[in-house]
């Protein structure tokens, strides 16, 4: 007898502080797959896509449009979204880097984009080439324009928590980062832990200063990593929090158990077992999401990095 | 440059609801190598606990009195007590199962025993080979006579949160089982998730209802499984709700990486990450510990499943 059989954990009033319902902002297609050394077929993503719209996702971040160059495993972006079976009542976002980006998306007949900026200056010359005050004055025209099309934007901002360069990250910066991209029209940030090193005191400090910043819990969401084993715990404070939004990837998508290092995002199975047993409602079902992702490590030839997968997959 | 090198998460303020210090009860020797496959040479038991507590932990649950036949991992445990550098402010306590085991602790001149019991009659049953009445009949000599010896008793309860023939686990059934414990005579509760399905709320309620029964966060310490993922997230609960005392496993030992479930306790090194970044005091040195696991699993053949051991291992 498994230890599923247990009924665990859906039958479990709902702690009184935490969102009744949270919505899980699924990145395994885009942010799982361009940090996996193989490139999967355009097929296999298609038939992942759906599997996880049939499991009952309805935010699925679709691809990137970033340069090829870059993420040579989502090069094909445009076969991708052509073929694509966009759900009725489901958005499928694409990652946004610059204006050529938003040319792509506006010719795939996209109606959700997310722009990426950092919030540490090391980050921005690194993963953007520019400095930090270049990058908004790079996206201010692109998600001007993406508005206009009347796109939603979604903001992401990279190394929220900690900097391989600069240390810990000040709250107060993360927030001025933040006010220029919602300034700017994005309407949601997604606050990221770049590399995995965040503690959960951190999550309420951040929060409570976006708080006193004016910016809600509505307008945030929540990004984390499971490099040292956080991931929940943070996101966990999130909830506690009030953040209903949720960042994950099916399987764990991104971090390979084998490395020695495991980056991956925060696995959406693992993230379930916890709302499911917190009652906060998500509307995915557990099961369907590990067959899919079973299915999906098979494709990659090695485990998922996801515990509830490992556990129920037997 | 490593992630190691970010400086997190030492430097942060502590949230002001956690405990100022936090006790590691350290499981690895024993829970941990008696979960492993491969039986360790006693040699590498005795290297593995003086690293520990070179490391800085100074409670080290170093072995077991369960019959060799059950646990054939550890049927060196009185030449490893015999030969163990017991430190001075350290405690190593054994786990002794009955009115035999406690023969073999006084003979070995041990100040601190465990004795473990079910919250559940289909556990006890199994595990005990007892009904759940018949468990207690069983204890209460033990301990009273440990005591009687000026012996420390720490009570395991197993699947204080859900049970595989049972399914969720009433807190007030773990209370009473709990109380019997108390009343025994065993100074402190180890509240274990014994198949890892426990969630955050589940970990209020307990606390709560044992608050309410007159048992105060002083008396419990909890000891989590990572089946699901879960473990740190329910750490992290218990600790906000007061308790002091947690339970966990060097390198995350007892869950092998491999398995398709990887049903391991909670890894000290990624209490610790969490513990450093809440700013709560715990006395132990992470690069030491990671030392000592990568060591381990080198002595095992296969990686560590802690997050923070293969992040930080390179």
């Amino acid at each position: 007898m498994g230890a599923r059989d247990v009924g665990l954990p859906e039958h479990l009033p709902r702690s009184g502080e935490l969102p009744a319902e949270v919505t899980i902002w699924e990145v395994g297609p885009r942010d799982g797959l361009q940090n996996e050394a193989a490139t999967v077929p355009v097929d296999v993503k298609l038939e992942f896509l759906d599997r996880l719209a049939d499991a009952g996702l309805t935010t699925l971040e679709a691809t990137s449009f970033v340069h090829p160059k870059w993420v040579p495993q989502l090069a094909d972006a445009e076969e991708l979204l052509s073929r694509l079976d966009r759900r009725t009542g489901a958005r499928y976002p694409v990652l946004v880097p610059n204006a050529r980006g938003l040319d792509r998306a506006v010719d795939a007949g996209i109606a959700d984009i997310a722009v990426f900026a950092s919030a540490t200056e090391s980050f921005a010359k690194r993963n953007l080439n520019s400095t930090y005050d270049e990058q908004f004055a790079m996206f201010e025209p692109v998600i001007a324009r993406a508005r206009g099309e009347g796109m939603a934007v979604r903001g992401y901002l990279s190394m929220c928590f900690g900097d391989p360069w600069e240390g810990v990250v000040d709250p107060g910066q993360v927030v001025a980062a933040g006010r220029r991209l919602l300034d700017a029209g994005c309407g949601q940030l997604s606050l990221g832990d770049t590399i995995g090193v965040a503690t959960p005191g951190q999550v309420d400090r951040l929060v409570d200063a976006f708080a006193a910043a004016g910016v809600g819990v509505d307008a945030l969401a929540v990004h984390f990593h499971d490099t040292y084993g956080q991931a929940l715990s943070n996101t966990l404070a999130a909830l506690r929090r009030g953040v209903a939004t949720v960042d994950s990837s099916a399987g764990g998508l991104g971090g390979c158990p084998y490395a020695e290092s495991a980056t991956g995002n925060l696995a959406t199975e693992d993230l379930v077992w916890m709302l499911d047993g917190l009652g906060v409602r998500h509307g995915a079902d557990l099961d369907a999401l590990v067959t899919t992702s079973t299915w999906m490590a098979q494709r990659l030839g090695r485990p998922s990095p996801s515990r509830v997968v490992r556990a129920l997959a037997g």
